[in-house]
């Protein structure tokens, strides 16, 4: 057994299934090494963001790591603006880079680069790795550290995946979160006691349904209120699930919002802050005068505290159930007429399958869709938790091939998804069931909206170009036939609840470009 | 004026005439700064390796700088890869990265990140502007730092961008090399006199007219022979020049080649290495009793030196013209039938026109354009200097735009221009006379050559469906359709003759997928 396939082997013992690989000369052996060794899937991406976003997509559904396989520096790089928006979503990923042999990293051959520092800015826990024989320790180190919710990325030269490796691969560890500290639990509900108006923030694990049945208890008891960030990595949602606010994006609305609560208690998450710095406006939407409490640190499991939290507050949410207010589906009417983003959100929340995965980079054009769904029956739904576009499409191959039988519909503005499109072809080759539907205004609206801001209201000529997508605007029906997914444009209500319908109806990837200008 | 237009008014003032953008909120008040300061164009890329690998491109033609003008940490690690191969082709270009505004970047907002660490990996010289006051000197300092070939990185936080600017631009600083060491250059002159057999290895600016006429003499004077890398960034070809030897890719034809030589003048490169390490062969493909000699160091002109070597051999470069042995054009002839890679480099051979630029990203497919050009007329060709793949279509975006009256012709490998396939884009929006011929050989054709080299020659389903770009097979008309670049498909000599001729006398770009499989 070779250094590359004790590497296979300790991945799938450490319970890795699935690896979304780019690969080339340098990680060869790797590639081989899946077909020796049972137990890995390899999914292909044509590009690396592809691979490192369904990486993200995977590890945010089931809240444990698929694996990427990724080419040296350059490849690697290609990979980092996904890999920042997991890291924002405190996804587990088990990242893999190869690289030149140890003895040919001298020579400085063309594709020779500073891989740890490009490593270093994405990586929870990352290493090179220093001999064949601390490979299948490292593999496991790292999938146990990637567990807590982040990347660890191991570099592995070429030639310690070629090196003969002798004895059993490493034993599998146990992973546990760190315990939960009673202290904190305890001063978490006398502020709860103690204050008439609070809230709780929420993110990670808190937004899943052992975090949400908790929280559901706490709200019961105590009265407070519950928000999430702009951007929630993942949530459950829909009927019998308590109803989570998101905090505006722009900050005069969020901090008018929050202003009146005397305290938080922050679940999984920091104080949120202004996603832009404006002048004037402070960095952080709460202020000193507001009492904060965090929750749990970064290695303890928030859904357990919140449990514990519960309890404290004299309740048991593992033995009884609170019942939500909200447990009857609601679904808006069908609009009808011209397309416009607000009918499109309509027809969407009127259409959604039950258990549906929601991948929502939809931006500017999907801001009414969220308060629009609560009501749904339940189901998964994921924003752009880093704010680096070009998340959408690839988190929405990661999620199908993470839940195949469940269907997945990506809400895709068009700039932001022709940052990845290539994951249009892995949707193809895979026959992943994802829905994209493309919100065309054309241009990078939100630009538009931050010159209005900034009191521009009519732009120069540049300003206006570097923000424009039309001019010629992007024919999506075409780049997803070249890709192999069928596909339609349509402008009005009418034509998208059809098309929709039809699409969610049928197996296989499917792409509408929903016009809106 | 504020910091974004001092910013822009000073690099106008250092020659900078044209801008890649992909600007996001923190660089609006540069985007904006482009429309109230005259003479900086702004060209769109709908990703970030499209912006800097036009900026090599751009860089490589007119060995000066286009500016890039990137969004923070993601998007800045979106363009790495081409950034990568910028640096190893000594590339030009004065790269600006906007960041949150200094007050703001404690908060950790959600795109914040270590910008330096990524910025390093691939810049020659690299700054984080510190207040407004210093943008001007920064810029002009950066400037110059980029004309020794290199990238040039000035991170701007947007409240510097915003804040009130007093004074004049600081003034421009006059550039020049480090003068040539005569030491140096005496030693060189002995060395060709003293060994019989002798070669040149050029790259660089000794591959440019200036350059290649002086070593034209000296070819005259010594009979050297005259190689380059494996992947020259950029040089001048055609009728009149001296012919160059390409250095094989895989290392035993090469380290064949090269062992009778007793001495090599290493002229704007180091010692040839091979592009992978594999076991058992050196990673130099000159052995240590061969001597070898640096002319320059990276801050001296490597044409300059070659003009002096020129005249130590008793030779005056600037005075007098050394016949080429090679003074009329040849081209092959038209081959017939279902097409090849082979008859394509024929076809291409065939109809390339006077001045063309070849940006030349076929790989595998493209193996034998190269010898078959030497005696075509003058045209500019380049290569995938740093081996990242993606730099083809925007190397062609760029050179277009920075030589706007001569024909590109972009032979471009189908997985390589999957990478980075939203130039095209760029080239429609610009009416950029670029012909893009992919070369479909649908796969990753590379790896399977390696794997052959490892002795695999039945690989494993996952390997292969790893390497494999079929199932489905990308349709490049449909995709170049849809950024609205009129595409056909073609699968014989006479269909790519055809239609190759009709693209070259046409305006505007054009697709031509050349189908091998």
């Amino acid at each position: 057994m070779n250094g590359a396939e004790i590497l296979v082997k300790t991945a799938v013992n450490a319970g890795i299934e699935l690896c979304f690989a780019n690969a080339g000369t340098t990680e060869l052996p790797i590639t081989i090494a899946f077909d020796s060794i049972p137990g890995m899937k390899a999914v292909l991406g044509l590009f690396e963001g592809v691979c490192t976003g369904a990486a993200d997509g995977y590890g945010r559904m089931l809240a444990r790591p698929a694996m990427t396989l990724l080419h040296l520096g350059p490849g690697f790089a290609n990979g980092i603006a996904n890999l920042h928006n997991a890291r924002r979503a405190g996804s587990p990923i088990l990242s893999i880079i190869g690289d030149h042999a140890t003895w040919h990293q001298k020579a400085d051959a063309p594709l020779n680069m500073d891989i740890l520092s490009l490593v270093r800015t994405v990586s929870g826990w990352h290493k090179k790795n220093r001999s064949v024989q601390t490979i299948s320790r490292n593999i496991m180190e790292a999938t146990n550290a990637s567990l807590y919710g982040q990347i660890a990325s191991l570099i592995v030269p070429n030639d310690h995946q070629l090196e003969e490796w002798k004895g059993p691969p490493f034993k599998k560890q146990q992973f546990s979160f760190d315990p939960v500290d009673g202290k904190t639990i305890k001063k978490a509900a006398s502020l709860l006691r103690k204050y008439r108006k609070t809230a709780l923030i929420l993110s990670g694990r808190a937004l899943r349904e052992q975090g949400l049945r908790a929280v559901a208890h706490i709200q019961h008891i105590t009265g407070c209120d519950l928000f999430t960030q702009s951007f929630p990595p993942y949530m459950e949602r829909g009927v019998g699930l308590p109803e989570i606010e998101r905090i505006s994006y722009f900050p005069e609305p969020a901090i008018k919002r929050l202003s009146p609560y005397e305290a938080f208690i922050l679940a999984g998450t920091n104080i949120p802050v202004t996603f832009f710095g404006y002048k004037g406006i402070e960095s952080y939407l709460i202020n000193k005068e507001q009492k904060t409490l965090q929750l749990t640190t970064a290695k303890q499991n928030v859904a357990e505290a919140l449990e514990y939290l519960a309890q404290a507050l004299g309740s048991s949410p593992r033995k009884s159930k609170i019942k939500s207010p909200f447990q009857s589906i609601q679904r808006p009417d069908y609009p009808q007429g011209r397309l416009t983003p607000e009918k499109a959100c309509a027809i969407i929340a009127a259409l959604q399958p039950e258990n549906a995965i929601i991948v929502d980079e939809g931006l500017t054009s999907a801001l009414t869709y969220y308060p629009l769904t609560d009501r749904l029956p339940r189901h998964s739904y994921m924003t752009i938790a880093g704010g680096s576009i070009g998340y959408g499409m690839p988190c929405a191959v990661g999620a199908s091939l993470a839940c195949p039988d469940r269907p997945v519909i990506n809400i895709q503005a068009d700039g932001s998804g022709l940052y990845t499109l290539q994951a249009l072809w892995t949707e193809a080759r895979e026959g992943l069931n994802v829905t994209t539907l493309i919100c065309a205004n054309r241009s990078y609206n939100i630009l538009f909206m931050e010159l209005e801001r900034a009191g521009i209201k009519e732009p120069g000529q540049k300003t206006r170009s570097l923000a424009d997508l039309g001019n010629p605007h992007v024919d999506w029906v075409s780049i997803a036939r070249g890709f192999g997914v069928p596909g339609i444009a349509v402008d009005t209500a009418e034509g998208l609840r059809h098309e929709l319908n039809k699409a969610l109806s049928e197996p296989g990837p499917h792409l509408i470009e929903m016009v809106f200008v």
